[in-house]
């Protein structure tokens, strides 16, 4: 198996696990429990393929479902095992999937042959649909919309991917962004730090 | 006509009108009716389709858009008669046109030469995601998530048809398929079957 | 820059502005504002070129993300200013938007080769799913289902193309169409014009 399907495999899974929590919070059954993490770990993936146009990553590679499959047990052993969730790991979790899922979306993009900003759009398709269909399913407001720079960090890594490429290695390029990714994200979550735009008025 | 497209016309006029009526007790306008009749008929067919990036079933084939719009009008007429609606009579429709869609997703499937635990998936999808967005865009959460066995059913099915394929003639597997699935649907609306998978707290 | 690429531009700045307007009642931060008026200009047309399996519009022109992400800017410093919103221009905008998709989104789907009803279904897909999206994002059951005569101005605007466009220049049938979508639109919001189709009971 190489490295890039075992990252992207251990992307999934964590996005899963993140689905599956917020299924068991919506008292979802269990097939309700895999499709939310299914969800969660590969649609935005999936969008990214469909507007992009190449074969949609999962279809000829089931992998992708054992281990979104496996994660959803896990998930759902750990919460009746009645043990506390540790709202910190899962969120360095989430965090890693996130810049992973983000640098790989904004490379298979440019690979096929769009312009650098619609790279950027699709890594951060890639990183934030995913959640956002789960929030959607789970009847809410998507978390992406208020949550600390989620979206944010997923422009500025992928931005930061299309203008190291131009000079650099996709090595050097995809580990830096990978890292200013995973840094923005746990500085975000550290100090809760938000964008606000409107100066709401009281009410 | 041939069966096949008989058939299939059958299961999404069967779902247009399940569509329908969510539609009216969402007090939505003539159109949002239509609209929700549609998107239930074949939504999952359009996923599915878009997914396996093969042409759309219902893009060159009008036919689809007549059985809704007559299902619609039928919906119509028969709620605005007053007549009480027969919850049970629903339901039967419901599961045979969920069995039809099930092995016709999974047949399409694995004809677009996919693996059959993706062949699975696609017949779920098939049957499921129409239901789907209906709920999501009647804001609530999806019943599949929750519903007896609605999702367990199609992948019972589909799982079904992808094992008989390999040793029986395509006749035989899809019509096992389809009684598994529609004897399956009935048991569970019979008996109220659920999956639970977590230990609730009281609350 | 072509005459169609500017009317196109228009149509989705408008439609972003509408967007982004949903995101500041419901307390979305920057990035959302964001998502949201790209998500109401650009889904119509992106489930179209899905559906008709064409390059997806604003993939190879990003001019598209310019016009949203200026929309946005104007929406929030005009909001931010505290200046009234007017709603009548405001929803003028928004019916010019609508005519100006609706024709363009058949005309696209004709050439695509569809049969004239997927035309007419295209044409009003481009025109109405951007805000349905918008609206399931923001949580909110979709106004084209309730909503003025919305999407019934749609499907009378396609018909109208697909018919005249038998006998007729293109510019002719495509500025007739457009004057019957943008009339019928004032009309249904000045008389508050609905589509009833059940008698409901008080309650």
């Amino acid at each position: 198996m190489s490295y890039l399907l075992m990252f992207d495999l251990i992307g999934c899974g964590v996005f899963a696990i993140s689905g599956a929590i917020i299924a068991y919070q919506q008292k979802m059954d269990g097939v309700g429990v895999v499709v939310l993490a299914a969800v969660t770990a590969i649609g935005g993936g999936t969008v990214r393929d469909l507007l992009l146009d190449v074969p949609v990553f999962w279809l000829h590679q089931p992998s992708y479902m054992y281990a979104i499959f496996m994660s959803s047990l896990i998930a759902i052993l750990w919460i009746n095992s009645s043990k506390k969730l540790s709202e910190k790991a899962l969120e360095v979790a989430d965090a890693l999937g996130l810049a992973l899922f983000v640098v790989m979306g904004t490379q298979k993009a440019l690979s096929a042959g769009v312009p650098p900003l619609t790279a950027v759009i699709m890594g951060t398709i890639t990183g934030c649909f995913g959640g956002m269909i789960r929030d959607v399913l789970a009847n809410e407001i998507p978390l992406i919309f208020r949550k600390e720079l989620y979206a944010a960090c997923c422009i500025a890594g992928g931005t930061t991917y299309v203008l190291l490429i131009m000079y650099f290695s996709q090595i050097v390029s995809a580990s830096v962004a990978f890292t200013i990714i995973l840094l923005l994200r746990l500085i975000a979550l550290k100090w809760q730090l938000m964008i606000p735009v409107f100066r709401y008025k009281n009410k």
